[in-house]
């Protein structure tokens, strides 16, 4: 009969010990289909364990599929045929994680400085929100987020933005990125969507990524070009009509009316409005969105929370026209939302109580504040000849264009060394054989603090 | 020269009222394209207000496109023709909004029971997370997930399912459904992709709304029929082999080996395992994974917190093959992480720090003696003759076969009537001319407490 040792057992229990051994003659041969394994209270008594240890070691064996039962009969080995293995591919040597910031002053990323965040209010929230609240942290919310959220994003909207808007036009995501990937299935992977050239890098990825035909549309000082857009066979307009990025251009009152009778000379024809920094408009009035003024419901308003907050709380939204919402909630209404009960409780709070608007105050005086410090200390460094400042009145970056027998390249590549992380706008250009702007970098200063300012002007000075 | 009232201006301020006046004048035609506007100074003057009211009047007025400035000449009127309207079709009246459940006992939901949910330990999680990690809460992680978390992970997929994998081959994102969507950017919208019938009927919906090509594969009582598989034009099974939802069906160790010897075949062939509940199974050992048996990297596992800790937490991983990540890190990086760093160093403690194995043992427990009651309870009832249990030991649901007349139609109907939320086996089946197994009806007991048992016997006596 079968048998097997029990001294090797290590920290397995007995049962699993005898599972493991058997495990492994099937799986070696040694115990080949068809047989038939010993009746469990013979086993157990030739093993000198117990009839129930080796039942359990039986049943994990069959639930696994290792040995089947016949009625009456008793345990036999299944047939198994463990693949041939396929040679691996060997994987790529490169690492995915690349080491911390090598930068000493970074204009490029968006990253939020910790002492901005409202640290404090947002832990008193979230904790009110666990007490208050557990069983609505714990009922699955609608697809579009949870009703509190979207009323106090609507108010919010009404507060700044004089839009008027309903809680179901709300939908909620991770994100703004996620959002457009909704939208893609919302308003279909055979469309074409046009996107801003120069623009922000991403929405050609995603919009690659996602396997739908875009077009790059050009712009000039009024916004995205009317003549580029009717020429193409865009479907869609993907702008950022109150602060282009990364030019800076705010849309025309007239463009804007252009693009909305565009937007309605077809009935699949919609534009979707990103209005990512509007928030940080640092003189003067906020620009009334694109979707504020449309009359035909033509426009998809897509804002998130990452600029105001922290690029690390996942939080966007989208405000859908009015008849699209049908569409919307019986093609997609199954898919689960993608935002944490515990955020979208915390954030509503947030919102409705006022704290927002207070912290976004305190932050445009904060980023008014460093833009003011920096443009200064431009002013006044040894480079100031040789550069000229334009678009610094809306938030968070503007443009420097310099003087300079170096290209971009050389020009990068001189910040790098002297560890400043800079952009330029030729950067964010696809090649669509227009005439790229040299030599305009683009100094985003949401990271930046007043006390790094003097240490940026003696780097900037070492390639400027 | 123009003129106007100040009596009517409200809460605005004078420079907003002016802006707002004029506006209105030139969106009207009163002033139409190319007039002149009075100098700053003769109009202050006019109107009985400083000139810099009118200046910041006009400046805003010019941002946003109104008027344009001539140098030496003054400001002239755009030309601006607002859209013609478009008639708005007309949206459906349909609520988008459900009231609040209708029923009074549900086997259908996965919502998280209130008592379940480890509040305290959580809150204490999410204060120390904030007070110890200011920096790194703030620092935009990798796509794929901050490294703490990934590293938990990898350390509770060794203990638990025996599993070998590096944090760079985790992926961490809002849920599965999410994970899903990049699947299919990573995998190529060209693949088909087969799914269980029956099967989990949101994979059906997300693969339909992505416009790839799916099949579903019929099952028989191993786990998907390699039959069925082979001869049809799949690329990608996706398929749950622990506890096949909604069988209950356990896929084989033969089955298991001859899936990878299919997804062998083709270099382009992978398995999408989903491993969504394994951690509930209430007797023997949890089934090993076909990730750890793979041998050729043919295997995408995915798992996700949503059943273990609270659906509202949205948070999943997927476990990438190592020669798929030069692939996923060229082509899919560009995209933020769609959860919190808030949640993911959280659940990063959670998991190192043991809480969430006690959590798991605390559940499964809670959850077999659920189980255990409810079993106990339909075998005391009077409908029991007429009823036969399977597949009840692994977690969360079980089925019910019921000896009875009445279409599964009829018999949902009957239960709604009752206040009892049921779902029937047939519900999961696409029509692909198979025979579908009648009355049988699937009991989800993770939302029900042990006290509501009675009253569920009670409801369900009245319809069976």
């Amino acid at each position: 009969m079968l048998t097997y040792s029990f001294t090797d057992i290590g920290s397995d229990c007995l049962y699993i010990h005898l599972y493991k051994c058997i495990q492994k003659d099937i799986l070696s041969g040694k115990l080949p289909a068809g047989t038939k394994l010993p009746s469990k209270r013979s086993f157990a008594k030739n093993l000198g364990i117990s009839t129930i240890t080796v039942e359990n070691a039986y049943a994990q064996l069959q639930s696994e599929g290792y040995i089947y039962s016949m009625p009456k009969k008793g345990f036999f080995v299944a047939q198994i045929a463990p693949p041939s293995k396929m040679p691996v591919p060997v994987p790529d040597s490169r690492t995915p994680f690349p080491a911390a910031s090598p930068y000493q002053i970074d204009f490029v990323s968006n990253k939020t400085n910790p002492d901005n965040f409202p640290f404090s209010i947002w832990t008193k929230l979230i904790r009110e929100t666990i007490s208050e609240k557990r069983e609505e942290l714990m009922t699955t919310p609608p697809c579009g987020g949870i009703m509190e959220l979207r009323m106090a994003i609507c108010d919010h909207l009404k507060a700044f933005r004089n839009m008027d808007v309903t809680p179901e036009q709300v939908i909620v995501g991770a994100g703004t990125e996620y959002l457009y990937g909704l939208l893609i299935q919302l308003l279909g992977f055979d469309k074409t969507y046009a996107i801003e050239n120069p623009g922000y890098q991403k929405l050609k990825k995603i919009y690659q990524s996602n396997r739908v035909n875009y077009c790059p549309i050009c712009l000039d000082e009024e916004g995205m070009s009317i003549r580029a857009l009717e020429a193409s066979k865009a479907d869609i307009a993907h702008i950022s009509p109150s602060h282009h990025f990364p030019t800076g251009i705010n849309t025309t009152i007239s463009r804007r009316y252009a693009l909305l009778s565009w937007a309605c000379q077809g009935k699949d024809r919609y534009i979707i409005e990103d209005d990512y920094d509007s928030e940080f408009r640092l003189s003067g009035q906020p620009i009334p969105t694109l979707q504020s003024i449309d009359q035909s419901e033509r426009v998809i308003y897509i804002n998130t929370f990452t600029k105001t907050l922290a690029s690390t709380i996942r939080l966007g939204y989208m405000i859908l026209p009015k008849h699209l919402l049908e569409r919307f909630y019986s093609s997609l209404d199954f898919y689960s939302c993608t935002v944490s009960n515990f955020e979208q409780y915390t954030l509503a709070h947030f919102l409705s109580d006022g704290y927002f608007e207070k912290h976004i105050n305190r932050m445009r005086t904060h980023y008014k504040n460093v833009r003011d410090q920096l443009l200064e200390a431009i002013k006044n460094s040894p480079f100031s000849s040789r550069i000229k400042i334009t678009e610094e009145d809306a938030g968070l970056h503007f443009l420097m264009h310099i003087d300079t027998t170096m290209s971009d390249k050389e020009l990068l590549q001189a910040a790098d060394r002297a560890g400043v992380h800079l952009s330029c706008l030729s950067q964010y250009y696809l090649d669509t054989g227009e005439t790229i702007p040299e030599h305009t970098v683009i100094l985003n200063y949401s990271g930046l603090t007043p006390d790094q300012i003097p240490d940026a002007i003696l780097l900037m000075q070492q390639f400027l």
